[in-house]
């Protein structure tokens, strides 16, 4: 345990003291090899190789052959904990968890929708596009379905343009795999479940954040009311 | 190297067992003392402690003295990486970030405000009177005005009574600190966050959710208006 605990508060030292070279930029793009860096720190290979690893495994960092470890955008850098989003996803939903999650959608969804309409690249909007003409040929008791909606959510939180919106990805993820079991498990459900996606996406398109705002507030209250319904609670959509 | 990956993806599986156990309510309010539950997982009282730790670091346990180790709200669970989020903030900022993260503000706070009108329970208004109270007889100059005006802000997002905006705090505290140092250092400008501080309060008060949104929405300006200036850029306050 002592031994544990001390290694552990070692590797927390050496990733602080990596991150401050990173934010004061005394690396550049590439970090020095591993063998340098547990020079520079004096610690063990072990070490400096289990605290590059927690970075690696927060997006701070990545692996190129031949080229080295890079270190990424700090507009990369993953501040949401995926290990407890999913943890806390995986647990049976409640009504108050519910009106939680929704509300949380309709903060988020609408203003990005907007965001992507405004200020979304041309890739970017192509990305909308494609993600949902995978989308709307994929059944709700298909596998794939599920993976087919987050990418398309996820991708309008790319096209927003603000690195916060786009953390909050995961979180938007975790949301649909608590509503999507739920809805669409009828044919008029899943037609209007289409339909109402690909509003936002000619919204987008069409380069109007007013009305991709609109448009994805309705996709989200289209599966809030099948939620309240499985629920009997009613998510305020407004306040 | 790899006796600590091997010990690594051990936590990792008693981790997930353990995560497992308490959100299929197989545990109940407190978890089975430590040797017990090494014995459960059939895994050294090491390897156990290191992960009830990482359990307990991600606000999913507590330990009271006498009782045990409790099982915390899945509302508490911790799904921001405060790490990372701190790293972040650490860096110097550039206009872009600061747009960002002025419109994250802008997306969270106005919100927040007016469900905490519409629903936040007496305690929770007494509490963020108290905390603006504290902010008001603070100096920008002063130490502790970051801490008081943080504190502010997130008894705002408690108040909400929603778990994910609550979860939003630490990166809206991470947001005051880049804003704060570069404004409020005039006394026309402190007088003004202190009013604008003040006009949220007491429309909460009031239980009158839009005039919260409004109040917030104007406080966010100000501090918006000074940031520009001091980057020239201007972020987007409305999309």
């Amino acid at each position: 345990m002592e031994q544990a605990n001390k290694e552990r508060s070692l590797v927390s030292k050496v990733m602080d003291g990596l991150v401050t070279g990173i934010v004061e930029e005394k690396y550049g793009a590439i970090l020095p090899p591993q063998d340098v860096l547990s020079k520079e720190f004096d610690v063990s290979r072990t070490v400096m190789r289990e605290a590059l690893s927690m970075l690696l495994a927060r997006d701070m960092l990545d692996v190129r052959p031949k080229i080295g470890t890079r270190i990424r955008p700090m507009s990369d850098w993953r501040m949401i904990d995926e290990d407890v989003v999913n943890w806390r996803f995986r647990s049976k939903p409640d009504p108050l968890f519910v009106r939680d999650v929704i509300e949380f959608r309709i903060l988020i969804e609408p203003r990005a929708s907007a965001q992507a309409a405004a200020r979304g690249s041309a890739a970017d909007i192509a990305a909308i596009r494609e993600a949902f003409e995978a989308f709307r040929v994929i059944r709700p008791a298909e596998s794939g379905y599920q993976a087919a909606d987050e990418l398309f959510q996820t991708r309008i939180l790319v096209a927003s343009g603000n690195q916060f919106f786009r953390q909050m990805a995961a979180i938007i993820r975790g949301a649909l795999s608590t509503v999507n079991p739920i809805v669409n498990d009828t044919q008029i459900s899943w037609e209007t479940a289409v339909s109402s996606h690909q509003r936002v996406v000619e919204a987008i398109e069409r380069r109007d954040p007013k009305e991709a705002e609109i448009a994805s507030l309705a996709m989200i209250d289209h599966a809030a009311e099948e939620m309240a319904g499985a629920f009997s609670t009613q998510p305020s959509t407004r306040v």
